[in-house]
């Protein structure tokens, strides 16, 4: 008797996001073979109903994996996550598995990203990576030693609050100065609000439609596009707070290779230029020792999905 | 035909430091059965040397690890070690090997006392922790989902120069604001030094002989222990800026215990109340998960050799 062919493995994946849920079902060679979305509710009960009906949606599924934001214990538990609305101790690993009558996997969004771009994108094969998502805040995920890395509580890879000046600006974490204050799509905007507010970035100011308060990272982009000088400063100065801190984690972690993922990733071509130049001058003893390579993601808006996905067929 | 008894393995670790070199012997069930030293020479040929007389007056023996500050190759290579005199590039293991006629296992001096508290000491059964050597500087290691980690080149851990303030101190290695400007013995001083300044510390600098530049951590301390106010209030501003670096490791690894060593735990006492209140104050959502164990570690100035010891037989 032989063995069923395995090419009608269908591996489900949802990554709740803070304003959508985008579903992807993975076959056994991890393509792509549906994809669904649906806007995310508020509240623990309207999620789980939300995630039940996008599940059955895209079904029938060998497995089902969910990346989160925030806080996600080992056990499926979110602890806390900023960009969703009262989920703190939310159990929704425990309920979608009671809901759907199996196992549910739970990780964090990040974690997933990076699970996904290490296994089939951009540092696949590579020992040790580092994942650093760019977005409204930023998230990250470490693969060390050949293994992805998840700590005591699942918690690994809050890079975004990492303090780079205690002196900083106040973060909705509590603290002040954390990285992810200057070197995602809000520090971008901070960062050329503060350049404006000293009458600098004219042409950024108009592009925001004259208003400093609302200028945006796109409004810089915009107009370093266009070849703006300042703009093109304002891109350097973020440039320097993304390498600060990818200098920081290569002196924690040594990776191979950092991934920049998240939704500035879209713009890649007018980072990594800088972000490159002042990697190179910010390391430890430059001169002695192998870089890191820095790459873009290459799985896109997808890679959390894609890397539930994976994870739920790994547990 | 039974098996010989176990009991007769010896396993030589040496821990080359920037003053002296430190060897130990341990038997099969982790114990010191011997112990020597000499001072560390200046120079490749000299330290071969110097290791080679060493572990020839302690042999025989089964195994033989070393352990090195600075960036440390898995290959035994030391890229650069600012605490040893005209070593870049030194292929240390290689040499020694050579000398010996037998394989020297090389590390990072604070990796292998990472595995020595983890493998034998306070952290023995935890599978996530993070060792940070509080000295002259700050060294550092990671164990990770129960594993050592190394990362791509030998050189995880160096969490000393992790950036907390870019406006910050100048730092040896020429950038600003590391971590190790403020939370080492170095730190403590340079604190110190900071507050004398501005005319405070009148009883530190008693302590430190009338001269402000003189003022080293042992003085805060002394003054601390008399139970003079400046002085504790400079040992809780170091305690600030410990628990901030231990903050952002938590964020990225999410260890269940930090292990603090090095030469400023024999004054443990005096930390450890002020680190464990700033760190419930720094950490990100305090309330809403389990806090990593905080404790001084427990091998002493043997760590480094025991650790090496331990590692060459692993390797």
């Amino acid at each position: 008797m032989t063995r069923a062919p395995s090419r009608g493995v269908r591996r489900l994946g949802i990554d709740v996001g803070g304003t959508k849920c985008l579903a992807v079902v993975l076959d056994a060679d991890g393509e792509v073979i549906d994809e669904q979305r649906r806007p995310t509710p508020k509240g623990p009960e309207a999620i789980i109903d939300t995630l039940a009906e996008l599940a059955e949606s895209c079904g029938p599924f060998d497995s089902i994996g969910i990346g989160v934001p925030g806080l996600v214990g080992l056990d499926g538990v979110i602890h806390a996550s900023p960009n969703l609305v009262q989920v703190n101790f939310f159990r929704v690993g425990e309920l979608l598995s009671a809901r759907l009558g199996r196992h549910v996997q739970v990780d964090n969004d990040a974690t997933c990203a990076t699970a996904a771009e290490w296994k089939v994108g951009v540092a696949r094969g590579a020992t040790d990576v580092v994942m650093v998502t760019l977005g409204t805040g930023i998230g990250g995920g470490v693969v060390a030693g050949g293994a992805l890395i998840r700590g005591a509580n699942g918690f690994t890879g809050e890079i975004g609050h990492m303090v780079v000046d205690p002196d900083g600006p106040l973060c909705p974490c509590g603290r002040h100065g954390c990285w992810e204050r200057y070197a995602s799509g809000s520090g971008l905007a901070w960062l050329a609000r503060q350049a404006a507010g000293t009458g600098q970035l004219a042409r950024v100011v108009e592009v925001a439609g004259g208003d400093i308060a609302a200028i945006r990272g796109e409004h810089v982009q915009a107009a370093a596009r266009e070849g703006n000088a300042e703009a093109l400063a304002v891109i350097d100065e973020f440039g320097r707070w993304v390498a600060l801190g990818l200098s920081n984690l290569t002196n924690i972690l040594d990776p191979q290779v950092f991934v920049l993922g998240g939704g500035l990733a879209v713009a890649a071509d007018l980072y990594l230029d800088p972000i490159r130049a002042w990697f190179s001058r910010l390391l430890y003893s430059p001169e002695l020792r192998p870089h890191p390579r820095l790459v873009f993601a290459g799985l896109g808006e997808r890679a959390g999905a894609v890397g539930a996905a994976l994870l739920a067929d790994a547990g």
